[in-house]
């Protein structure tokens, strides 16, 4: 039995795994495989539509809010954002809270002046931004946060108060893996690789008033407002990650939908930190317990030169893809909904036996 | 038996569909499928490199082209040709041969001032921009072409004559069904739905000199240069298209490369056309003899009211997606390299005998 604790592109659930051969590439009587189909046509369409529905069914989605699926990652929304929400000359704000936010900032920065708002304290991320109301000029068009750092393993304990600029942010790791309170935010998005499926596809929720301001001369295809009226469907979408996307609702749901998801996450996330701390300093946390990310659990050997032996041996034990991001170095697992509790009691148990040994 | 004539997203080559569920979603000993594991480990980087040295093998590249690997369809390409490729201020050139290229032509006007050179003759489509030498001025950043008109099933002759300006040409429909002396071109890109594999996949290929226009300040996922210097991984590409995109040029070079694609295009599309011509006006092809595509066969009944009669029947004789563009009705028959010359056959018996019960 192997377990892959890869940040993203990540472990599917079982039973998607399972289906998705038949779901994607079986044809039909048409002659065609899902993927060889117009996606004009009745059956993608249908698949479309109810992979939508499912979608708002689990997020428990108010009626003025409407799901987009777009191609392309998370990092193509950063260069997006502003072109859709803001107006000629507006300015933007952006909490840093880490690795992704700081380049949420920058491709932001590259069209609008990108105002930082919030930073992590201290010299590099160790917790989210100091919350409680933050200074955000009100002509801002949007405040952008990161809630999960995927690089950096932070969370944010709760939401800033950003009066009435409209939060957007980044949920691409933690999304789905607990319920979202959307009426807080004017939008989010998500890319696929996380909790949604494979890569090419990222998930926008966005409320009606911000849909709305899609400036007309827009291309299209980077429009929402335009994807928003065309159903996603302004040009062919990515078919196959929207199908997988379907069938990791559906899974969503039969575990029990996001309250379930969000239980197991803290089972797990529990039991990971709880032996990184109860290791008498032989693992480390660099990331303080109320930041800590449920999702991505960043750790570190206290002498680092162990770190490339526990790697060997933790692949040996079945253990995989446990090397932290390159630019911070160190040790990251990643537990995202597909990743059952069983997994993470064996990375537990081979971190105990890791540590009795060398220790 | 069933065939599949739908324009795209269309039929796979069998044995890429068979290896598909294998190459995709098989775990390996870490635990993890192709699409559950890093973009940045070695397994997807080596696959990605092997997939880039097959299309430059096929297009017998020169070295001074680069090939990326870019998410999204066509459309975003429409939409990224002229922020990356026009100075502030440039103008574009633009022929318009039917309804891509007008698309394209519309969209690159968003940013820039795109001129339009060449356009086809009479009211509608119904034959390629004459060509020879056009009057593109001199300062413009380049021309764009759509030889295959995909909608309106129109392929140009040849090229035109540019002179200085670089010409970029969306190849989509017709991308590798036929040796590209590349040498001709600053730029040709392809969406994948067609001839490369499955959606959510550009390709682009592209001469150094265009690629270092890029503006430093475009998006990083935007920027053809930036997406150059990462190898196509500025962020997660979408790995399953890219993936697959590997099966589909390993089943072209085994088949004996594009030249065998030309014979076999060369093959099937006489065979459709001279049913419809020698069919004594049962059967009409609107486009002019010397601009008909040999992958996108348009054709209509005399009598329009057999249409959706044509369409029953067909599909009752295993013969699907026949029906035309909505924009402009009709039937069509797209023939990419993954139709066998078995299913055109079938569509010609099939249509032999439609007409002598018909007729």
């Amino acid at each position: 039995m192997a377990w892959n604790f890869a940040a993203g592109p990540a472990r599917l659930p079982d039973v998607v795994l399972e289906r998705s051969a038949e779901v994607l590439f079986r044809r039909g009587i048409d002659g065609a495989s899902s993927v060889e189909r117009p996606f004009t046509g009745p059956d993608f369409r249908r698949a479309m539509a109810e992979t939508s529905q499912r979608l708002a069914g689990l997020l428990d989605l108010p009626p003025n809010y409407q799901v987009l699926f777009m191609a392309g990652g998370a990092m193509q929304q950063f260069a997006l954002l502003p072109l859709n929400l803001a107006a000629a000359g507006q300015r933007v704000a952006y909490a840093d809270s880490g690795y992704w936010s700081h380049r949420a900032m920058a491709e932001a920065g590259a069209s609008v002046v990108a105002l930082e708002v919030a930073r992590y304290p201290g010299a590099a991320p160790r917790s989210a931004p100091p919350l409680g109301r933050w200074a955000v000029p009100s002509d801002c068009a949007y405040c952008h946060i990161t809630p999960n750092e995927t690089v950096d393993g932070i969370a944010y304990p709760g939401l800033p108060d950003c009066a009435a600029v409209p939060l957007v942010a980044d949920c691409t790791s933690a999304f789905l893996t607990a319920p979202l309170a959307i009426e807080n935010f004017g939008m989010v998005y998500a890319s696929a690789q996380k909790n949604i499926g494979i890569s090419g596809l990222t998930v926008v929720v966005i409320c009606q008033d911000l849909l709305e301001r899609s400036p007309p001369e827009l291309p299209a295809v980077f429009s929402y407002r335009q994807q928003a009226a065309s159903g996603s469907c302004v040009n062919t979408p990515p078919m196959a990650a929207i199908l997988i996307a379907g069938m990791v609702f559906d899974w969503i749901a039969d575990q029990g939908g996001l309250s379930a998801m969000a239980a197991a996450s803290q089972v797990k996330a529990a039991c990971l930190y709880a032996t990184i701390d109860g290791s008498a300093g032989f693992y480390q946390a660099p990331v303080l317990p109320g930041s800590r990310s449920l999702v991505n659990v960043r750790f570190h050997l206290a002498d680092p030169e162990l770190t490339e032996t526990f790697i060997t041996e933790a692949e040996a034990a079945g253990l995989y893809h446990l090397r932290g991001h390159p630019r911070i170095g160190g040790l990251r697992a990643s537990l995202y909904n597909a990743m059952p509790v069983a997994g993470v009691i064996a990375l537990v148990d081979f971190m105990v036996d890791f540590a009795r040994r060398r220790g």
